[in-house]
């Protein structure tokens, strides 16, 4: 049975999140059917990342094993043929029989989008921004700066999914202003935030609380002492899953890496 | 009864077009019934432009007479509370009595945007692009340099509104190509076309013949002479509406410009 890598994008905004659920309608099972009807046999795949109901991606990576006997088929194409318009597959790719999407990943990247505006929203966009009002740049950028790194991000996790070990790296959190597409519209703030993982909602989280100093309501001491006191309760409320997006997932150079972490290890995450 | 102007963004997929019809579902029908509504009495606006069903605006104008005692109100903020999320109101401001949104217009702004691929689109891009397919971009950029300046535009007009002048200024034609937003994904080109009036369909007519000249299909020469034959019949075919938003329409520095047109002159245009 070959296995194949599969790059998707989608748009969360009517999809239950990536997870299979019994009611279906969610990513992986729109993305199993499609699969299973095109190998005429049940076929199930697999994830880099859990994205909650009302997330979207554009990197989504996932791995399926699929028939021998459909080695020469084109995936993507049938594949785009039979999903919603939705959810669209951008690269298949015949993968080494070791690789594993979630426990290959060497890192991932979620950017939020903010919309630093109240009064109204570009409808080309409210699918896709927190409409979160008018931020101060710099105090966002102090804040973004001081949860950058090696932490216990335990505040900023979400209960549901038991996980050991709450240290992550956050290697990279850069906060970029878009220009403004036209007079009177203004610039969307990008957050992106490449990490070694996430916690559940880890970036939502880290976004409330960015959020909430860039508004003057929270110090950088607050934020600081939040992420000592690692405990959920005293960090601020999380962003609407609407402004995230899967952007990339990262296995190295040959694209597929290597088994970085024991299967029981931390579940895969959700951002 | 005071003027305003308004400025506003729609996502045109699910609408029927600018202009006013029986059906309703446009957006002139819309914004008259939300500003009537909040008049308490009916209220007639006039766009700057007729955008055609299934094209999209991020600054659209109009202007409405709205009555006096209505005058302190938030016109955006109570516009927005009943439109329809496909649309917003970006800005709303009083204007002199002599402001028309059509006839006062100097220029406008319209892009168009190509998806370089067939295989697969970004679900969030796809009802704002138009999946062409590979280009040429320099094939692209020479046949736009061609058609930029000022010249009868007959061959790239669709009929249905008499026009007595078919002469345009199209002062600015420019081809840009957006970085990849994540690996395997293409960037997209956007045509930016700058003009004093553009003739029905006339920007979607362009492309189609831009992007066969970007294909190989049809050489320099050949778009000189479709130019100068002024024959619709000669040209290549219409490019679909999602590609299409009106970016702008300006009005010089106070932001409300003079009559430039007789009321009897060229009909309200569409791009």
């Amino acid at each position: 049975m070959p296995r194949i890598k599969l790059t998707l994008a989608y748009v969360g905004t009517s999809l239950a999140g990536w997870q299979s659920q019994p009611g279906g309608n969610t990513v992986q099972d729109r993305l199993e059917a499609a699969l299973s009807k095109i190998a005429d046999e049940p076929v199930r795949c697999h994830g880099a990342g859990r994205t909650d109901a009302g997330v979207h991606a554009i990197g989504q990576t996932a791995h399926a094993d699929v028939p021998e006997r459909r080695r020469g088929i084109d995936w993507r194409k049938a594949l785009n043929a039979l999903l919603p318009p939705t959810i669209n597959v951008l690269d298949v790719r015949e993968a080494p029989e070791r690789f594993h999407a979630q426990l290959c990943a060497l890192n991932k990247t979620y950017s939020y989008t903010l919309w630093p505006e109240r009064a109204f929203c570009l409808p080309q966009r409210s699918p896709f921004v927190w409409k979160c009002g008018p931020l101060d740049i710099d105090a966002l950028r102090e804040a973004a700066a001081l949860v950058t790194g090696r932490h216990d991000f335990a505040a900023f996790m979400n209960q549901g999914t038991p996980v050991k070990n709450t240290m992550r790296h956050l290697m990279r959190l850069e906060v970029v202003e878009l220009p403004p597409v036209a007079p009177n519209v203004p610039g969307e703030i990008v957050l992106s935030f490449t990490a070694d993982g996430f916690l559940k909602q880890m970036v939502r989280n880290l976004v409330g609380c960015l959020v909430q100093t860039a508004k003057g309501k929270l110090s950088l001491a607050d934020v600081r002492s939040v992420l000592k006191a690692r405990n959920r309760e005293q960090a601020p409320e999380t962003a609407p899953p609407q402004g995230l997006c899967l952007m990339r997932v990262d296995y190295g150079e040959d694209g597929f890496g290597h088994h970085r972490r024991h299967p029981a290890g931390p579940a895969p995450d959700d951002g």
